[in-house]
């Protein structure tokens, strides 16, 4: 794990170093570019970096040209988060005040839709620059502006989770668009990056897929029972905004009528005391839902191994397996 | 006029119908693409896709692949209005509720996001089964992210019009990148798309620029003294917004103290009554500011025209000067 850990951070830095060169570029109107950049500069693991710059790697492809690929996921990213926590009222990330909390929700809003172009023009601008093929520029910009539509989709069904997520397989279904297709996409576009052929970007895909059920499945658990000053969110969140996530789904299936009662009344229900927060989380301890939910995280990171066995054998697989290991084990 | 009218009908026709068939390639989840298209299905003149298809038409281009090119501007116009009418509070807009009054704030912000990805999606892929070459297709895209991230730019002006917008010049500013960018781009992209030289698209660009700050100031006199039956929008909203627009700014520099206290009473004051609002009105035209605003509107679209000059001398021409005079003078 520490060779992983040291293996994260060294291209977390390549990445970091790739981000404050974009920021520093734009500087007017500064609310709008500090807005834009704050959950950026505040951390973040950089994982979905780390799975596509790994996967162009694994096919011994330009990692050159992967990094504003990789970059762009990232920003990609940031900019859901930033719209995710206007809506769900989120104060508090990565340990630091929420980008709408600071500025305001218009400053946020826009701040996430500037983030959202500029991630389009520095792609394409910089992989022109770079040289890569039209066409294939062409593709990655297609990919990735499908791969928003499918967040996009999975965070509809979040927000309506209660006409939307009534069984596992609605969670499941939830998750592989909300959250997997950035894992599932960066797989696939390293692949893609090197010229790894159709079948190999195929099965990186799969194991992006499997590797983000597994992500969201230990976030799920994380939000119940990591320690807020590792995870930087504050305890039950989920809860108070009626996430339907596989712990509740697994406990509202088996509980007694009047357990079952005390979720539901937290449920949704923002102005919630933490006393009837850490009852719940109790319960759903002692339903095994958060075992269970363990249990499912590891199932999928093992899934998601499985399809890298096909896949050259070499030391960027081996980040890739680490990571799925990681992925369901870590802290924050 | 009447020619210009029927020509606008055309092309929206032409536009609409496109639109449609997006739409209904999208299913599910069903709040989300309702949401996306609802103030689409429900008017809009698509004047930044009539100007673009003009410019290519003025060059004798391929309107074949100019429709994707302004489809995707019209979508991002789209865009930008679910989302500044979640920032303005804005509760009527083409005579109907907004989206966010409908469907709330989250799925809004959502759907807005969701037609953002949309039209990289789909100008992408539309341009490439059109076998457009891929190296213009990269050059559309940048210039489309580019314009988007200029609008963002203008709409944070726009939002901190208390520290932004001091003088006339600033207006210009802000609205040359909220609105003029659109029209800038439209007649641009439809330059390129034709293969018109660079001097040609820079000369188009220069009528669009003008054409967008003329249309804004038409827009913001039309909501100090347009009919809402019309113009389906309330009565001073950009007042009650705290909007500093050319009309105010005139106002504010001439006026005595007791009637400027009058204006900055109003300015940004959501629960100011209609009586406030008739009588602020009654003092912008007593003022002359309202006046002043519409000759600067006149000269803007002059301006404009005098642009075309140098550009071929036909009949897409004439409706590019016609649309010029038309922006001003429209009742809606």
């Amino acid at each position: 794990m520490e060779e992983l850990l040291s293996e994260l951070k060294r291209i977390k830095d390549k990445v970091n170093t790739e981000i404050s060169r974009i920021k520093n570029s734009l500087v007017y109107p500064k609310e709008l570019y500090e807005a834009a950049f704050h959950l950026l500069s505040k951390g973040g693991k950089r994982l979905r970096p780390f799975v596509l710059i790994k996967s162009t790697e694994l096919f011994s492809g330009d990692v050159n040209l992967a990094l504003p690929v990789a970059v762009s996921i990232e920003l990609l990213h940031n900019f859901t988060l930033i719209h995710d926590d206007i809506m769900d009222q989120d104060e508090m990330r990565r340990g630091v005040k929420t980008t709408h909390v600071i500025w305001g929700v218009p400053i946020a809003m826009t701040a996430g839709d500037a983030l959202f172009a500029l991630l389009f023009k520095y792609l394409v601008e910089e992989l022109k620059r770079k040289g890569m093929e039209p066409d294939k520029i062409a593709s990655i910009t297609e990919i990735i502006a499908d791969g928003a539509i499918k967040v996009c989709e999975g965070q509809t069904m979040d927000v309506l989770a209660q006409d939307y997520i009534k069984t596992e397989d609605d969670y499941f279904e939830m998750v592989s668009k909300k959250t997997s297709t950035l894992f599932r996409i960066s797989a696939m576009l390293g692949g893609l990056v090197a010229g790894a052929d159709e079948k190999s970007q195929e099965l990186l895909s799969l194991y992006g897929e499997n590797l983000g059920i597994s992500f969201q499945i230990a976030d799920d658990i994380l939000g119940l029972v990591g320690d807020p000053k590792i995870t930087g969110k504050p305890l039950g969140s989920d809860l108070r905004e009626g996430k339907r996530t596989i712990i509740v789904l697994h406990a509202l299936k088996s509980l007694s009528k009047t357990n079952k009662m005390k979720i539901k009344a937290v449920l949704g229900n923002r102005n919630v005391s933490e006393t009837q927060i850490l009852e719940v989380i109790d319960i759903l301890k002692q339903a095994g839902s958060i075992d269970y939910a363990r249990e499912k995280a590891r199932k999928f990171a093992e899934k998601a191994v499985e399809y890298l066995s096909n896949l050259p054998d070499n030391d960027h697989r081996k980040y890739l397996e680490m990571l799925a290991k990681f992925t369901y084990t870590r802290q924050m």
